[in-house]
């Protein structure tokens, strides 16, 4: 069909591939992490690799009580700031090619101020990989279409090995345990045939909407970029908290808002900023579990067995749905308009 | 006019009232971050309250050289995490109205965790008062209009008023003995006489984007939400680095992106980003020093002696771009439609 959704079925293996390559590699971080006493992590990305970050943010505040900063690369390129990060720092930078000269250079700093330092890349030998003491390798084998899936899919399941390992949790353990399968499951024929029209009726859609909440806020920007990217609608995502505090005056009649709302603890405010949508008119469409009483006419989402691990497969009909929705418009889903595969900032 | 205007043009005095009012409050808080040996600063705020963290994330990693975070939420409020702050973590809780909830938990729970707490508020006697140990006021008076002005411009105050004390930086001092004035120019007649027509020329824009980078990208999120709660206009901010790793492939022709260059540091990268947008025809707009030599025909920014206290000024014009939009719309300026002037959310 194309390489954009080759490479969205491929997830389910590059998942497992990550998790058995990673378990030496993080094994190793996390004694690293407890001989320093890490207090602070610092994540350096940009893009797709941004949205996965957002993740890690939520999953390592959650479950492992570090507070965590987004690192924003301006401050050392355009403004060479000395930020002391300290040595119970851990900077981890994410870049799919590890060849942003930003990224590198916000980790080169991090390096110099003291802090232990993390490349997550699905590229051997990147200057990002020369920069960072300790690598860890998405295997997500070469990515070709230039929107990122597999990479961001993969780095997820990286993060959450890290989050297992340094907070033992068995609920994380047990649910990575069995992520491959449940990927599989958020891609199955029953899925994609909710998809494809769901496609059909966004075809005119000047202008999407993704929302959703705490640790699913990754879902909600990540999808919303694929979105941007492929079908080139403009798309914008929202937490359902920060979209009451004014954007929502914008919403209007008709405006296609993607809820994602898994089981789990953001369900009753996703409800609730539903219903508010709804009463502007605005045309409110679910992503998630047919068994959670409001939801009617839902893209299933399938159940990892925990709401932490849930980004690492609800994001796959988003994909999904980038993918039939550019391919509906006449686009080329594998290269967007204007964009390259690799984009280089300072 | 209407209130909001009328706030827009309070806002000088505003900014002047709350550095006088707080030179002794601020004194105190540094002298507690000296004897503590503050190493992180946790920033917590919703809506325009975010914005000026955003400011406030950029300045103190440039000037004063600490990590800064910004706290999700609903890390404490959903999923009731621990998060080990520590005794060296300066938290600083933002809320015009002190009335969040989401906000006030967690400066309740880094309060618990040993961080030293700070609130910035324009409400004496509010709940987020009680929770912090010190209290920075803004003095910006009663805010009527939905849409907050003066008691944005007055945090983003307050916050370069923290950094000059802590840093000792004498460029922030020497700025904001000046920043009153400045704010002055910052809606002269003649930046009014160029928003006028501007705002003409938006009537029938569906969609808006805002673009800024650095220390600017608070101007830019801050322009998108006012923009978006009160003409109804989808608006969405980019940071011009992050513009570029995806986003710009949904930007169509005609599309107006108001670009904020104010002189400095960011200058030659929002030159190129604007030379990307136009290719794809987008309608490039400049907020920018009329000298700084690439620009036409540009709304003039007022120059506050240093880059770094530019988002106070440079939001001004915005302020007065959705004003005359709202206004030339037949909309309401003071109360957009579907919004409160306190949102609570958890």
């Amino acid at each position: 069909m194309s390489v954009l959704y080759d490479e969205i079925a491929e997830q389910p293996a590059a998942i497992r591939r990550a998790l058995e390559a990673n378990a030496g590699p993080v094994a190793e971080l996390v004694a690293e992490i407890r001989r320093r006493s890490v207090r602070l992590v610092v994540l350096a990305a940009r893009g797709t690799s941004d949205n996965a970050a957002t993740y890690a943010k939520y999953l390592l505040q959650v479950v492992c009580g570090v507070p965590v900063a987004m690192a924003a690369p301006s401050v050392h390129t355009l403004y060479d700031a000395d930020v002391r990060y300290g040595r119970d720092a851990l900077m981890i930078g994410i870049s799919q090619s590890g060849a942003g000269e930003d990224i590198n250079e916000v980790m080169a700093r991090g390096r110099a101020a003291g802090a232990l330092t993390v490349a997550i890349t699905n590229t051997d030998g990147s200057r990002l990989t020369e920069v960072a003491e300790h690598v860890l390798h998405c295997h997500a084998g070469t990515e070709r279409a230039v929107a990122a899936t597999k990479s961001y899919t993969t780095t997820l399941a990286l993060m959450a090995l890290l989050a297992a390992h340094w907070s033992e949790s068995a609920e994380l353990q047990l649910g990575l345990a069995g992520i491959e399968a449940a990927a599989r499951r958020a891609m199955a024929p029953e899925v994609d045939a909710r998809v494809r029209p769901l496609a059909m009726s966004l075809l005119h859609a000047e202008r999407l909407l993704t929302v959703a909440r705490g640790l699913h806020l990754a879902t909600a920007v990540e999808a919303a970029l694929k979105l941007a990217e492929t079908t080139s609608s403009p798309t914008q995502a929202f937490s359902s908290a920060d979209l009451l505090h004014g954007p929502i005056a914008s919403v209007a009649v008709r405006t296609p808002c993607l809820l994602f709302a898994p089981s789990g603890r953001t369900v009753p405010h996703l409800v609730e900023v539903g219903e508010r949508l709804r009463a502007r008119g605005a045309r409110v469409l679910w992503f998630a579990a047919e068994s959670d009483a409001p939801f009617a006419d839902v893209v299933p989402l399938a159940d990892p067995g925990t709401e932490l691990l849930a980004p690492l497969v609800d994001i796959i009909p988003a994909q999904l749905l980038a993918y039939h929705l550019t391919s509906a418009r006449g686009l080329d889903p594998d290269n967007p308009q204007g964009l390259t595969k690799v984009t280089i900032t300072r």
